[in-house]
């Protein structure tokens, strides 16, 4: 059983990670793109002290070789739901289980905000996991909302079981190898239904669906933890990075603006120290 | 009439300054020994993202670097009171006075811890001010406790007013020139008298004076402004990092655990967006 799971390798995952270090925790850090792509992508930052004028790139660069330099690891696996069980917590990534004593989320906010009714018809209908899921829909007609070119291997292993799979791609170049694969364009807007989700809005059109798999870099955190408090979107904290579920901790941008890569640094520090405190309360 | 005043110059300084200058605001920042001693003289940082196995003196340098070339520059004046004022802060530098809308406090929280009796007496016998305070005092009997060498101007200043002067110096090789000083070992434990301060009490002995100044490199931050809400000698913040005065923000150490830099230098940032967000509210 590891200490901690860090979910997130964003500024605020990065910054708990080398924390845990120096305090000598073991855990697992779950970033599935490698460090976010949203530092990747930035053109240039100016305020991070340290930093002078660094563009995304180099952050992520420097972030990684630091990391790397610490002896820390990170795991590429994405998480599909974190389970609280007793004294810890089981991580699932698709159809396998880490167990850890404490959580840190740390899972920005880019690219996770939820579709109307998405949370709603979660497990009636809606799943963020292929491999968990896609066998309730053999012979079924799907609709898949993907943002990741790197998952596309997921929407074909669905369309190898579904009879039909409405593909709507929040990337550029879909290349999806399947007959009974149909692509459509424009964002998805929201999920309709009953007692399941049986409709997936378009802009112009619905699909009658049995089922939706929302593909995603990183899950909404509320749908990551049963239970998990949250306002506008946004994880509650207190000062000390604590959520509403004891031993799990929040940090960055996922827990609220100003959606700044030392605001959300300075939270991982703080959620790192907390699981510390945690740790030493309950031996 | 400046946008905001930032006062210290450690971590949670730095990462204002560098925030509220990408945000364009016209500033002031005090840092009375430039940047933090605390910060020159840490060993080696591991933990900071972005400056790996960092050394104290050499962060110090990046940081110094970096703000000089934003074009912010530090003023080492002394703040020795703010004062709200209306819709404003008047801040105090001995006898100069700046005004500011709003007020950063980032005065750390090493070497500021006050003594016993100290709170309670100031303004009754316990001043921070030679300048201001030394007049009261000619012909007597005075105690001056004193962090930094750099101050030692100003307890000849007082030694050319009072009769007799003990100087109990907590900094190394002291080497004031007055007949009437005597020199003292040992830290101050604390501050006693009735209406007035009457003493201050040292590990073996207590010292009958008429007056006590406390010259120190940084002020304790409940000193500083009158009013300001305080516990366990932390200023007491909300996430927005907001203090109980309106247009008053925190950050860094003062604000409480863990003292970290990063944890410090997100806060900076997150101050100065609630500095752009509250004069953004009341143009």
């Amino acid at each position: 059983m590891y200490d901690c799971a860090i979910i997130g390798a964003g500024a605020a995952g990065v910054s708990a990670a080398l924390t845990l270090k120096a305090l000598h925790k073991n855990f697992i850090w779950f970033g599935a793109g490698g460090l976010s792509a949203k530092i990747r992508n930035a053109e240039r930052i100016d305020n991070f002290p340290g930093l002078p004028a660094v563009s995304g790139a180099k952050m992520a660069e420097i972030f990684s070789a630091q990391t790397a330099a610490a002896g820390i690891e990170i795991s590429k696996k994405r998480v599909t739901g974190i389970y609280p069980a007793g004294e810890a917590f089981e991580i699932l990534c698709d159809t396998e289980v880490f167990t850890a004593r404490t959580v840190i989320l740390a899972t920005g906010v880019e690219a996770v905000k939820p579709i109307a009714g998405e949370l709603d018809f979660l497990g009636r209908g809606v799943s963020y996991c292929a491999t968990c899921d896609g066998a309730l829909y053999r012979g079924k007609t799907i609709a898949v909302v993907c943002t990741e070119k790197e998952q596309e291997h997921e929407i074909e292993f669905l369309a190898t079981l579904a009879q039909k799979l409405y593909l709507i791609p929040l990337y550029k170049n879909p290349a999806v190898q399947a007959k009974n694969v149909e692509t459509l364009s424009g964002a998805p807007l929201g999920i309709e239904g009953g007692l399941r989700a049986e409709k997936l809005l378009l802009k112009d059109s619905e699909l009658a669906v049995d089922g939706i798999f929302m593909l995603k870099a990183a899950m909404p955190s509320a749908a990551l933890v049963n239970g998990l408090q949250t306002e506008n979107g946004h994880v509650v904290i207190n000062r000390a990075c604590e959520t509403n579920i004891k031993g799990l901790f929040a940090a960055g941008d996922c827990t609220g603006r100003p959606y700044q890569y030392v605001k959300a640094a300075g939270e991982g520090n703080v959620a790192a120290h907390g699981v510390h405190f945690y740790l030493a309360k309950k031996p």
